[in-house]
């Protein structure tokens, strides 16, 4: 399944930048899906600034929308499409002029094509910082493990955005379905003790039956459990290197990735 | 110390309002000060709702501006306003439209009067939820504990905006500075651990000294410790109590206090 507009852009290493490193730049967050994952995002990212005063920190704009109508709805099922909604909310952070902005939600990456066209300010995809990071410490076509959202797998959200560096393994139907998309509903619905369980079985699968070592959350929702996850393999979440990605941008330690 | 265009102002009791629960309110909320506070006053607004899918969440416009001068050094010391950055700061959360404005900063309700001059939609003020709640329990004049920063107090922001429906009891002047402000200091970087024992300490102070059974939380940055104080006195955490009130007020639960 494609967005026939969407194709792999090329990542770019991040450098330092330190001509911008004098002034620190506004994020922008377009939120609230969902909005425990956003607050979670929110404090990943206040997190990474070891700061002993307010005006250390980095500015951010935070548009959190929850009804912008369900993404994998409407990516499975044809079900209403959240563009026009996305780009409301996109535009309303647009008119307080963030230097630039990113999306704390993997699966509304399906619209980044659409998002990011005539926009004036960089938008930091999401599968960018977890490339980098596993870039850090992962051979090419290594096969990292993938939970999340069955649209973000069947979307193929993160296999496009990566092109063919690693090779994405994922579960099987009946665990994505009985685990994997269970977890992340009951994590929207603020159950994180019950999510846990279903997760590390998901991992379980993945480590047990598909050998691999290395997994990455690829939901926003699943950072919220990530700290009591399996300890044993390499756990990448992409709501916590997309937090310490634009957090260096802000301070100016980071190129764009776009 | 007073600012002399601040009066108080009558604390209306929230009723339910029937009328307005059909639309759900997009909340505004003018932060940074400090970012963790925000985020954790983000985090209790989100709990609030109970809700197993994004959309029933309510929506929230965050500008988190830590750039704003800083707040007590202004009140006690006569440094830089942060007046015109407060106001900025609120202009650019006014160009997205929420239905209205909070501020999960006490010492920052110094200004209060000037930011709702003029403004067109509602500003709660981070008191009145919290005299509500005291409403609910406890006996007009009985004496109730305030831990805030130095600038609240000597700004005197509860005394002004409770009236004289409460005896508000206040740490001496060692207590103050060696405990409550080193503690507030500490937590704005990232230290909450430290912080704990010092706050327990200045309650120690109020509840055997001043023999205070009720002890108002009045800088939102001890939102983040709240849990881990002694138990054996009622606590009311003025960051808690604005997420509460924000949240029932954008769902349609209150009308405006202002």
């Amino acid at each position: 399944m494609r967005n026939t507009e969407r194709s792999a852009r090329p990542i770019v290493d991040p450098i330092l930048n330190s001509t911008s490193a004098a002034r620190i730049k506004t994020i922008g967050v377009l939120g609230g899906m969902g909005p425990l994952a956003t607050v979670c995002f929110l404090q990943r990212v206040v997190e990474q600034i070891k700061a002993d005063r307010d005006q250390d920190y980095v500015p951010i704009i935070l548009n959190c929308a929850p009804q912008i109508p369900d993404r994998s709805a409407a990516i499975l099922r044809k079900g209403k499409s959240p563009l026009p909604e996305l780009k409301r909310a996109l535009a309303q952070l647009e008119a307080v002029s963030p230097d630039f902005v990113c999306m704390p939600c993997n699966t509304a990456h399906f619209w980044y094509a659409e998002l990011t066209e005539g926009l004036a300010i960089p938008f930091v995809h999401i599968v960018d910082p977890v490339i980098h990071k596993l870039n850090i410490f992962a051979k090419s076509q290594t096969c990292v493990g993938l939970l999340a959202t069955n649209a973000t797998i069947k979307a193929e959200i993160y296999q496009q955005r990566a092109g063919k560096s690693y090779e994405w393994t994922i579960p099987d139907d009946i665990t994505q379905y009985s685990f994997v998309d269970s977890a992340i509903g009951l994590i929207k619905g603020g159950r994180q003790s019950d999510a846990i369980p279903l997760i590390r079985q998901a991992m379980r699968y993945l480590v047990d039956v598909k050998h691999v070592r290395i997994i990455v959350l690829g939901c926003t929702e699943l950072s919220l459990i990530a700290d009591w996850l399996d300890p044993e393999v390499i756990i990448v979440d992409s709501a916590g290197v997309l937090a310490r990605w634009v957090a260096d941008y802000a301070l100016g330690a980071r190129i764009d990735s776009q």
